[in-house]
C-alpha cells in the first residue's frame, strides 16, 4: 500500500528481559532489590478504586509538590513523566530540531541513538577512551559543535561518575544547546548537578523513581531546568497527551518522596553491597571501572562475556551482556541483595576454578 | 539564547477543569458517574506495593490478552497506551509523515490540530454542515487529497454516530492513507468500526477506558487494527518509551475487562439517563444533535451559552462551553447519575423562568 512510504519506521530499543519467572534472580534491568518506602505501601492500602472514574491531575500537583519540597525547588521548575525515558524522549521532542547534531558518548545509555532516529534528528556519537571515561572536553561546542548535549552521570552502563565541576564546564561551554544531563543512577554515591540550574538556563538535569526509590513498575521520571525550559517541556507535554501520570503514580510518587530515612538507607544499603561485591570480584579475575552506580561492568581476565552471561543464565541468574565492540567482555551486573550477590558470588568462583 | 530558535513551540491542548472540591457536580470531561467494575477494586485491594520494584512488561500482556479476549482480535493486532491521547499521538507519529494535509471535520476532538502542529504535519479542516453531521464524502482522497483521515465517532462534542457503512465508505476511499476512527465513546449506543479491521489494512480503530470502563484515571487506550500497522506503531512506541503502563494500570485494566455484566450495565444506566434528559431538557427549551455518547451539545433557545455555563458554575455544576464560533450557544453536558441530572434540571427549570 502506498501509505507505508510515509510510516515512519525505526528499530526500537530492546529493554532487557522481564522473566515471569519467579525463582529468577534478576540483575539484569538495574532495579532496586529492596521494596519502595513503608509509606507506599500505607498509600496503596488506602487507595480507593472508585477514585479512578476520574481523570488524574494533569499537572500531578501533588507529585510535583513532594519533589519541590524534597529538592527544594520551586514547582515551575519541575517537569514529571512516565519514567525517564518519557522525560527524556519529551525533552528531545522540544529541544533538538536543530541542523547539527546532538553528541552523546559512543558507549552510554542505548536509548539516546534511538530518539535521534525517532525523531530524525542528527547524532554523533564521541568514543570514550580507553578507561570509559567520557572525554569532556570534546563536548564543548567549539570542539564539536552541536545542536545538543546528552551525557549520563553516572554513564551507563560503565558506571563511571564525573565530578559536577566537569560538567559544569559542558554546560557552560555550550550555552547555545540544551545540556541533558542523565542522572538515572545519582543516588548511589554521585553527586547531582542539580545546584547549576540556578546558574545555567541550559540546563535539564533527569532523574527517576526506577533505580533508588525502588519503583520501576510506577513510572516515573523527573527533571530540573529553568521555568523556561519546563514550560517548553510542558507545552511540548500537553501537546502530546493531557494527563500523562496516572492516580497511583501521583499519589505512590508523593509518598516514596516523603520517607527520606528509608530512602538513605537503602541506598547505603545497595553502595554497602556494592563495594564489598568489587572486593569479592576483584578476587576472582574481574575487573571494572569505579561504579558510583546500582551496578558493576564487570570483565573477567580469562572468560568471556558471552560465556559467562550464558552460564550465569543455566542458574537462573540474569545478567546483561551485549554483543558490542568494545564491551563484549563485560557484563553488567546489577547490585541485589547480599543473599542475591552471594548466590551469584559462589557460583562463579565453583565455575571460574 | 540561541538554542531557542529550535525549540518546538507549540499552543498545547487544553484539558476540561479537574477540581479538587468534591461537592461540585462534575459534567465537564464525560467522565463515567460510577465507579470501575468491582473486580477492579478486588485487584487494587490485593496489590502488593513491593512488586512496584520491578518494571513492568513492557508487552503489557495481561491487558493485551484481557483485551484480545474480550474483543476477539489476535493479540499481535492490538496497542495498548496511556489514555487513547497517547495511542492516537503514537498514531500521528507513525503514520502521519505525508507532505499531503490528515483531514478531520472543523469542530471536533481539539485534539486533533495540535498533534498535527506538534508533529508539524500539515492538516485541513472540512466543515460539518448545519446540522453538525460529517460530510464523509467530502473525506474520500479523490475528493479531499489527503495524507490521513481521522474521524471520531461518535462525533465529540456533537455527540452525532456515523453508521459503520458509511465509515467503511471513508475507509475504502483512502486506500493510500490511514484512516483512524476515535471510537472514545462507542459503548454509549454506536456500532464499532471493528470488525472492518479483517478487510481493511489501513483502518485503526481507537478505543479508551476512561469513559464506558469509568477509568480516565488509570490512563489506559487502546487500538485495533492489521498485524503491519500494529507492528509499525509498536516500533515507535518502543523507540519512544519501553515500559509505557504502568503494573496498577496492566492489572486493573485487565481486571475491568473481564466484568461484562457490569460493563453492560453501566452502560445501560446511562443511555437510560441520557434518553430520559433528552426528554427534560427538549422541554425546558434546549436543543442538541442525538447524542449516542455519555453527553449531550445542548443550546438554549433563548439563552447563551455562556451565560448558562458561568450560572451553572455559580451553583457548582461544572459543564464544558468553547467560546468558537458556531459552537459559542452550546454546552456540552456529560450524563452523570440521576441524581446530579435532577439537581441540574432543577436548577435549570428555576433559572429559565
Amino acid at each position: 500500500m502506498s501509505y507505508e512510504k510515509f510510516v515512519r519506521t525505526v528499530v526500537p530499543y530492546v529493554p532487557g528481559e522481564q522473566p515471569k519467572d519467579k525463582d529468577i534472580i534478576k540483575l539484569n534491568t538495574n532495579e532496586c532489590p529492596y521494596p519502595p518506602a513503608p509509606a507506599v505501601k500505607k498509600i496503596l492500602d488506602n487507595m480507593n478504586y472508585e477514585d479512578m472514574r476520574l481523570y488524574s491531575d494533569p499537572e500531578a500537583s501533588k507529585l510535583v509538590e513532594a519533589i519541590s519540597c524534597y529538592y527544594k525547588v520551586p514547582e515551575d521548575q519541575i517537569f514529571v513523566g512516565v519514567g525517564s525515558d518519557d522525560v527524556l524522549s519529551m525533552a528531545y521532542l522540544t529541544f533538538f530540531g536543530s541542523d547539527k547534531p546532538v553528541i552523546f558518548p559512543d558507549i552510554t545509555y542505548s536509548f539516546y541513538d534511538v530518539w535521534a532516529e525517532l525523531y530524525r534528528v542528527p547524532y554523533k556519537t564521541i568514543p570514550l577512551d580507553d578507561d570509559f571515561m567520557i572525554p569532556l572536553e570534546k563536548f564543548y561546542s567549539e570542539n564539536t559543535p552541536n545542536g545538543g548535549v546528552i551525557i549520563a552521570n553516572p554513564n551507563a552502563p560503565v558506571g563511571i561518575f564525573e565530578p559536577v565541576s566537569k560538567i559544569e564546564e559542558v554546560v557552560a561551554h555550550n550555552k547555545d544547546s540544551v545540556v541533558i544531563v542523565d542522572e538515572a543512577y545519582i543516588d548511589f554515591g554521585g553527586e547531582s548537578a542539580l545546584p547549576l540550574i540556578e546558574k545555567y538556563d541550559n540546563l535539564l538535569v533527569v532523574q527517576t523513581f526506577s533505580k533508588s526509590r525502588a519503583m520501576a513498575g510506577m513510572r516515573i521520571g523527573f527533571a530540573f531546568g529553568c521555568k523556561k525550559l519546563i514550560k517548553y517541556m510542558k507545552d511540548v507535554k500537553f501537546s502530546f497527551n493531557s494527563y500523562t501520570m496516572n492516580i497511583p503514580s501521583i499519589e505512590m510518587g508523593a509518598a516514596a518522596i516523603s520517607d527520606d530515612k528509608y530512602f538513605k538507607e537503602t541506598c547505603a544499603k545497595i553502595v554497602n553491597t556494592r563495594e564489598r561485591v568489587k572486593k569479592e570480584l576483584s578476587e576472582l579475575g574481574f575487573s571494572f571501572p569505579d561504579s558510583k552506580t546500582n551496578f558493576l561492568f564487570a570483565k573477567h581476565e580469562k572468560v568471556s562475556g558471552e560465556e559467562l552471561f550464558n552460564a550465569l543464565r543455566e542458574q537462573k541468574i540474569f545478567v546483561r551482556h551485549w554483543n558490542k565492540d568494545r564491551i563484549g567482555d563485560y557484563l553488567r551486573i546489577t547490585i541485589g541483595t547480599d543473599e542475591q550477590m552471594d548466590k551469584m558470588i559462589g557460583f562463579l568462583r565453583e565455575y571460574l576454578k
